[in-house]
């Protein structure tokens, strides 16, 4: 019996990650005159990871992470024309049309009628409303959730908060860190719809799934049957 | 009868508006050789009111509006070590200890003891819950809630979640365009506690107000016996 299903947004719902990873492509390119792409990427993530405290998740904090990475990586000879790209590249980001993964509309749409739907994501809270508002599925959620921070102790606030018994509580994403397991030690149940790419953030020691148990779902079709059969 | 008292945060319980003003003082310092103090306000204000629809409310979003305007009023020939510095007042804004208005915790404290009270604010989601993690006034609210934007609908909503009936929810904050205006809109009750000075974007023509009924209090602690003599 599930009373609730949490849906990931990002790369759960919609397409992000390919949109940073084409950014950070550029960016390794505007910078290869003076550094190796890979190396750029490299610092570029641990700049993010150094900044993470301060931002929190989003696009103006890795614009922000961009500009300073740059500065650091030419030890500030960049110049005003490249500064002015990267910021532009912020904008083009955040104007990007929303494109659900394949199924999203119909699953979510059927889902809707006989389960209560929550979007449940972390990161910038305007830009994740602004995203689901060009993504036309408003209407199926009854509640939304946007988070700083995924852990167990976000998990169990939601639930308290919506008066929902941990195991008739579902949670769906494509993150093993952030959706599946802290979901799983708040004691819910959780699907885990992989992506075809991974924010290195996100990545876990296979180590840590030991004596798990989670369902894996290739797309998020298959998520009504895999409900059906509970 | 109040139910619910709902606090807004900057400017009405910390100090904020002085810290976006030290650094656009800088900023127009910075700018100096290239054009007038008055001019670059002017054009970051311009610069800022544009990207709200893309950036929100914040520091990272005032952030890249400053990169932007100022690449804009010098024809991207400003350098990577002003970039710098910009990016560093960023850091020191986020980074800044908040600092309580006069009377606040007592008040907060005072008043947590005979009300259920909520932090209702826009803005950044990351750097407002940082902020009231370290404002110490956490233990007080039974309730946060962080909006994207104020308007009548907001507040609709969020008593309609809380399940408060509209005449016993008051709203107290600096604002009248975001707290007072639309709180009244919505039916509920309104404390307006002005601050020493207002953001651009937050004045108000007086004609809006006429025929409005709301309270004015000259500091917070006159809140206790505003709300006992009702």
């Amino acid at each position: 019996m599930v009373d609730l299903i949490a849906f990931d947004a990002d790369d759960t719902l919609w397409h992000n990650e390919p949109i940073f990873q084409a950014t950070e492509t550029q960016f390794a390119q505007l910078l290869s005159t003076y550094h190796p792409p890979e190396w750029v990427r490299e610092r570029l993530f641990a700049t993010e990871m150094k900044n993470l405290g301060h931002f929190g998740y989003g696009i103006k904090g890795f614009i922000l992470s961009m500009i300073e990475t740059a500065l650091d990586l030419t030890e500030s000879r960049i110049g005003g024309a490249e500064v002015r790209r990267i910021v532009e590249w912020g904008h083009d980001m955040l104007g990007q049309p929303v494109q659900l993964l394949d199924g999203v509309r119909e699953t979510v749409e059927a889902l809707s009628g006989r389960y209560r739907l929550m979007l449940l994501t972390k990161g910038d809270l305007f830009d994740q409303e602004s995203k689901l508002a060009r993504s036309g599925l408003g209407e199926f959620f009854s509640a939304v959730e946007i988070v700083s921070t995924k852990n167990a102790s976000t998990y169990r606030t939601i639930m308290m908060r919506h008066a929902i018994v941990p195991d008739r509580f579902v949670m769906v994403g494509n993150s093993l860190r952030s959706d599946v397991l802290p979901a799983l030690e708040a004691g819910a149940l959780a699907v885990h719809i992989p992506y075809e790419m991974t924010w290195a953030h996100e990545h876990l020691d296979e180590e840590t799934l030991a004596g798990k148990e989670f369902a894996v779902l290739e797309r998020i079709t298959a998520l009504p049957e895999w409900l059906a059969a509970r």
